[in-house]
């Protein structure tokens, strides 16, 4: 399989996030990609550094505000303080109901406060680079795939599930899945399903297409009463004006069975079958992994052979888009083994 | 003048807060209202414990699902992790715009985020009962004035004026301005204007009362552009519903002069007067004082006096309520300047 890598992924390394209210290191680390590059290249997988620019889908699924905001924080932070240098920026307040989000704010922490849903997304010098290049590598796979290729994997860092139209939240600043999505959109694949398979619920994702029709999303995920990220993911989100019908939560209790993961994929698989779609977008979270350190379902390295391969069997050009999984040595196996199941049903690309 | 106090406020001593990411000392101090008892008492004024029950203000003011969260917020807590005795929760992630606010997750940290604007609010083992006695603190000077004071002083704390009907920020939790006003609503005061002079702009008591005709709110505080909360207290905020052109809201640039400051409060009384007030409720932050750590107006003891002699020409009978204000020694000094304003002009009670 074709795998679009981000040759400037790891200037995004912030040193700390919070946690619990005290600074920790990251772990949504560069080792990560890496581990999944190393995986695929040994075993002989083609990387390419992104052909295509995502800026016109970008303008497509993010706001302008935002994106001039990200683009410039980190300088902003450094121009209130050369130290700063050595320091993060960290939101402390946020617009929740009440609150205004329709007025810009001149304090730099209140614009982070603006654009963010958490203190989880710690910016470092390289973040807005990376982001910007994650674009380019969601873009260069749908055209990929576009162009004739089976299916494409964009080893995406940092991810963006969680980042919506304008706020970024839980490690993710622009939104990878959805601009794979909207290029594949414009380039004419009419009907284009997003399923995304990370612990973690994707709002980001879900919120940017809520009212679309052209885009399905469909996630199975640990549920929000007690998971991460808690205020979306809920089995009652269905679509809203003409995205009626176009959103499919399927959340699951923390700690459940393997085999309660495998009934709810088909069920999202066949819903996403009769939907229609022409093309598949896989948000692919790999912290659904039996050894990932913050997440709580039990999947197996066969398991995510078996998740490939029942992919391939929907039979459609396919973008993976990788999007969390913490257990970082193992990642770079879970990732081939998504690949490998799913090229033993589809044939090698 | 007579002061009521809150027994039971230093049983809210949370040991840190989070100030640019790190956990700093609390700015918001039990010894901030001792400085103001004392100076109250050494002056000759009465102090008093309250002799009220706010409860049925309390319920008008907040919502029950909140409530029931802070009622039991720290034993939840401590549930999770005997240890947690030592240590402080704070939230990490928030419901903005897209996510729902409808929905109180299992998760308790995410049942905080839901219940906060900010992470300003450090909850400590007292909380809960400090904060509950500060609204019988806040219903017993109403009912002193609705029984012919001619003034009462809540010496409050935790503060109030930036808790919204469901939300705790800003070092408040309820919003103790709010329920005197309900309570002099409820004793018959047809009209009810809340004048906040605080540094920081009340969002949560216009937020409360941004629907009411019955409630005028007017604040002087620095511009939200540059100064916390940032996100409400903008000049086009005039009210809404039943309650629209009953807002006033008087930003100024932070720095801005003595003079421009009692200009804008000539321009608050007079509307407040126009308006028809019978009863008046002061959000009385401190943290207009030159010398406040945090803030950014120059108001010297003197203009605290003048301030105090500008209520009291109102006429109206008025409840005094503490808000912030960080230079904790010169607190007690301050507020006894607006008390010796006040009474001078008003005759002492």
């Amino acid at each position: 399989m074709i795998a679009y890598w981000n040759p400037l992924h790891a200037g995004h390394a912030p040193a700390h996030e919070i946690f619990r209210g005290d600074k920790v290191a990251c772990f949504e680390t560069p080792a990560r990609a890496d581990f999944v590059l190393s995986a695929l290249q040994g075993a002989g997988h083609e990387l390419r550094e992104p052909d295509q620019d995502g800026a016109s889908a970008l303008a497509q699924i993010h706001g302008d505000r935002y994106l001039d905001f990200l683009r410039t924080a980190w300088s902003q932070w450094l121009s209130l303080d050369p130290q700063n240098e050595q320091r993060q920026p960290f939101p402390s307040v946020w617009p929740v109901r009440s609150l205004r989000s329709d007025i810009e704010p001149v304090n730099f922490v209140a614009r982070l406060g603006l654009y963010s849903m958490d203190n989880g997304s710690p910016l470092a010098h390289g973040t807005w680079a990376a982001a910007r290049e994650g674009v380019d590598v969601a873009a260069s796979a749908a055209h990929a795939v576009a162009q004739g290729a089976r299916a494409a994997f964009c080893v995406s860092r940092p991810p963006g599930h969680h980042a919506g139209r304008d706020f970024m939240g839980g490690y993710c600043f622009l939104n990878n899945a959805a601009i794979a999505a909207q290029t594949l959109r414009n380039l004419e694949f009419e009907r284009v399903a997003v399923l995304d398979v990370d612990y973690h619920h994707g709002n980001g994702t879900q919120s940017i297409f809520y009212e679309r029709s052209d885009v399905f999303f469909a996630s199975i995920h640990g549920d929000p009463l007690t998971e991460y990220p808690f205020y979306l993911g809920y089995a009652d989100e269905t679509g809203e004006g003409e995205g009626a019908g176009c959103n499919l939560n399927l959340p699951l209790p923390a700690g459940s069975s393997v085999a309660a993961w495998f009934e709810a994929l088909e069920i999202a698989c066949k819903r996403l079958g009769k939907w229609g779609a022409t093309a598949l977008v896989v948000s692919l979270g790999l912290d659904t992994f039996e050894g990932d350190p913050i997440s709580h379902f039990a999947l197996t390295a066969g398991d995510f052979v078996r998740l490939g391969e029942r992919l391939a069997r929907l039979g459609l050009p396919t973008v993976f888009v990788l999007e969390g999984g913490y257990a970082a040595a193992e990642l770079g196996h879970n990732a081939l083994c998504v690949v490998n199941g799913f090229e033993a049903v589809a044939g090698a690309a």
